[in-house]
């Protein structure tokens, strides 16, 4: 592999694949300024390669295109990177063998791509859930002879939903959830969903999100011993699209094994606190789960940004007469939900010192 | 009583009762063009009287204002009225009193109000699910001395989700479910919620709807034998408001007690036919409930106009991880769920012979 | 050419090139239980053709396709038609060839593609308008040789313009005019406008808008000698899209070369009745312009829909400090502004004989 | 006066009146961290008084409520203050009487109320257009015998339209100006406007707007020579309430009495620095106004948090067939349109040696 072992400022080079889109432009805004890693390249589709990343981008953030990005020369995808660190935003029909290169290639990359989220040997990972996955990276070396690897992070709508549920099922067991979510068009990107479809309107279906929802939610709870041990639930999810920019909610109904109140639940999710806080990672929100008591709350448009983005939002924690808990939860789904989540990966494995670097 | 026995054009007269309003403009609009009942007197707070009905009411229908609606009168809520029959569409901290009143006075008093939805003596109906509650009302009579009565029809929300439950529950048995509704805001009236809380907003909140819900959709699917006996079954709600006009989407799980397939529970709706397809009452919708197969139906803004607005529409039924059966449902929650069910229910009186006429 | 002169209930059959798109649906719509013209061929690009239109179509408008279309068998661009009559919704790029193929074959065009609507021997058509520049069809025959002809009817936002100018123009003459446009998302088709672009946002450009508006204005207003004379007006035109799904509005200032006060041109747009009217064209608009007396009128969901979608919503007629006078100006834009605008203009054609059945 | 000279931090305090409202909230977020001003008070009306900000608070922006504030008491209108400089956000019916027995104790009253903007002795102030107006105040006091002051900003649609015209006016002096608005939801503060009015909906109608645009930005352009002289120019304005939360949109055209290009335009408006930019104020945007060369910027979402919500955004410089020049303007409502606006004026005052401190 031949890559930069730390850029002039001492921080560690990354590269963000497809940062012209979405995800990648999220992934941009996020890494700049951070303390460690300092973005170097910026790979995209062949109609942008060559020029100028803020000529090659149709940026669609509130905040300015950081100075830092605007120069940079967008790459193709079969240019030699020089990045140790990479993280992916690629649209999953093309992620499988650009990913896998990298990795081979002995690069850490960090995937916010759908394709090798259920992949036995690779770990779908949030670091205050289950950081213990990381082990599965050792069969993943084994088993394809990388010197690189990929970790991949959930689904905008799993991850928040599952940030909610850990500190739950660590303290009670769950037996059984049902959930419903209202999501934001940002999850499908740019174009994404047609305004006609969003003016006075809902869509109750979302492609495969279902099956990702419920698939990430056992893998993320579950063990890994070897191979992965999706966790021992029964779930049901339902997907809905609603006119919210940034932001998806959902609504949880949750059976647990042993008896637990709504006090109680609340109480485990607001002092939910683990390896990212403990570690004080620079993208770890100080509270992974705000409870908050206004019934009204959690709203996309006032808690979406809670803890830059990084933190689910839980509230109206009350009985369910049919599983027994429910209560609405909300996270930023580019954030959290995306680029942010991957971010926060690497940190822990720079930490971890399981970065190639 | 003073009553007009019928209008000059041999149709029963009848009064709106907070016609102003929201939900009375839909009944004004609805009863234009009746084929049985002709509006004869329209009602509202002291603002309003003595006025013509098109300068105090601020018309908020796409479609104008019908003619013979323009230049009735306002009459005070106090007003002596001529119409043997009564629609209410009065707000609740008002309507327990005028309804009574007029209820005794002999007129049939049908309201869309929840201030008596509950009440032990009197009938929540929806013609196609429990015309077999008319009953009650010789209790109503016996209690109170009233010659009339008064009749309600359910919220907007328990409405379509009852709709769509009857033939289930009447083919399977419905051991428990849970619904997840997103809801328009003109189920809030007017000014109601303000564009602040809805553009780029879900608020998943609505004051009291997840306890009516519940308990009206166990009075409906309930039976009356001397005291209405709520329906044995086990139900959660969760309700929220999205920025959508008209039209009540709903996520169902539901757990039956005899098994059925998907295939079997969207047959049991979509041929399900009742009192009111029978006989042909003029609002009654042809199907009251409408399976749609593609999988993304239904929507509002695509949906919520079937059949007038007086259908359920049904799409997505699909297995349940949890509960066994799910599936969306969506309908017009000023039309079938207001002002058009409060008619249906006095057609199918008028049919019955059960008006005051 | 290959006609049948009449469809079996007497009625001529028509064509819709484009039927599987927005404007295509709307013609398909609005060409349901039309007393003279029968719909009788649906035409569209390839991946439609072969398919019963019911099947080809992602049909997207709130009342149900109608049923006389759902079996009718999709044709492709080249397939020999038989409808002497033929509306065109065909994108941009592949209209010229095939419309004026169709032409040529002695077939009656009706066009709401923009490829002709400037070219100089082919009427830009409003029958409340212009209905004498139906004499370029002399010219267009000659220059082309053709049996049949092309006529085009305006962009969706010159129309309603257009039609509120008008009787003022012909009262007072218009010296110069200031819109500026809050245009719906359907204009632009599906899936048209991304709606990351349209919560709460505005986008203040339409790519040619301003400049479609402004030359087609002018030929409409101006004369026929042989060649088109456009009218020597003044006119700038600012366009936006606002997130709405129906429905221009327009915020016009203009000024008069005879003097007139507001309530003199309010009264010239009130009165306006033209040869659509006279002939009691079936889809003519009783009103082609209504004028509102409310401070908050028109507006998009309260008054699209008046007259069936057929008829320009003025309101807000006063004093302009600049021009003199100002108004804002409503219309439905896929009816009157598309598909509407055609069928208009084919059956003026009708009534004057000039169709080739 | 009673006033506090400093508070602990060697920071003004300051007293906020209004400040549960939409705008009080904003004066209360902009002002968490400032380097000069201490929120030491703040004042709403009965229902609020006594309680904690945070209790009596329904807070409505994104980011959290400043831990500064949530704790101080909110006092009623009538208490004894003792800040000696007091920002204002009362509603109008209320802030003339409280407004002036302030001003009469001494204190420096900065007012984004609309009651004394046009009060031929009060300053109508922004500090990049019209510092010299502040030599009213001696007329103020000489005319109330007040010892403190007051100064108003303008309304949330003429401050930016203003910023953007101020160095065309100076550069080429501006003769005609036409202006339609298509304005944010939160200018009418909470509850606001109904949903119901802007979900698919525009209102081409906002009480009293155009006349305050009108009047302020001659007030605001003009000179002060003992009296205010407004400027003299001829101008229209539209305005339209539109479906966006934040950030107030402006098709501007301009006549101006020396001719200039578009370039001309764009340059003088991108190049305008003034007092703010000179002094370095701390809410001073760096560029008061930013031109984007972009066909379709800018547009709320994306521009109106551009420095901080201090900066007018400009776009599509091009010309106008009628007036000359023609453009886009936005500009943040909430922030530089109302409570940002305020504080810069205070901010300006404390640099000339104005403030009582």
């Amino acid at each position: 592999m031949n890559v930069s072992r730390s850029s002039s400022n001492g921080k560690i080079p990354v590269a963000v694949l497809g940062a012209t889109g979405s995800v990648g432009q999220r992934f941009v805004q996020l890494l700049a300024g951070h303390p460690w890693f300092q973005l170097a390249e910026v790979v995209a589709s062949d109609r942008s390669t060559g020029r100028a990343y803020c000529e090659a981008t149709d940026w669609r953030l509130s905040a300015d295109m950081p100075d830092g990005a605007r120069e940079l020369v967008v790459k193709d995808y079969d240019a030699a990177l020089d990045s140790p660190v990479v993280f992916s935003a690629l649209p999953g029909e093309v992620a499988a063998e650009i990913e896998q290169r990298l990795a081979q290639e002995g690069r850490a990359l960090f995937s916010n791509t759908s394709t090798h989220r259920m992949t036995p040997d690779v770990p779908l990972l949030i670091p205050e859930v289950n950081p213990e996955h990381v082990a599965a990276l050792e069969t993943q070396r084994r088993n394809r002879g990388w010197s690189g690897f990929i970790v991949t992070n959930p689904n905008c709508s799993a991850i928040h939903l599952v940030l909610a549920l850990k500190p739950l099922h660590d303290a009670f067991g769950i037996d059984a959830l049902a959930v419903t979510t209202m999501q934001a068009v940002s999850g499908a990107g740019y174009p994404g969903v047609p305004s006609l479809d969003m003016i006075d309107n809902v869509v109750p279906f979302i492609n495969t999100e279902e099956e990702k929802m419920t698939e990430e939610t056992k893998k993320l709870l579950g063990g890994f011993d070897g191979e992965f041990q999706p966790a021992c639930l029964t779930m049901s999810a339902q997907c809905n699209r609603v006119p919210v920019r940034d932001g998806h909610t959902e609504c949880v109904s949750i059976r647990f094994r042993t008896p637990a109140s709504p006090e109680d639940a609340a109480r485990a999710m607001g002092e939910f606190r683990a390896r990212p806080q403990e570690l004080d990672l620079p993208s770890a929100p100080r509270r992974p789960v705000i409870v908050r008591a206004e019934p009204n709350r959690p709203q996309p448009n006032l808690d979406r940004d809670a803890e830059n983005g990084m933190a689910t939002t839980v509230g109206r924690v009350r009985e369910c007469a049919l599983l027994g808990t429910k209560f609405v939860l909300l996270g930023h789904n580019t954030i959290r939900g995306a680029a942010g989540a991957s971010i926060l990966n690497a940190e822990l494995f720079k930490v971890e010192g399981l970065l190639p670097v």
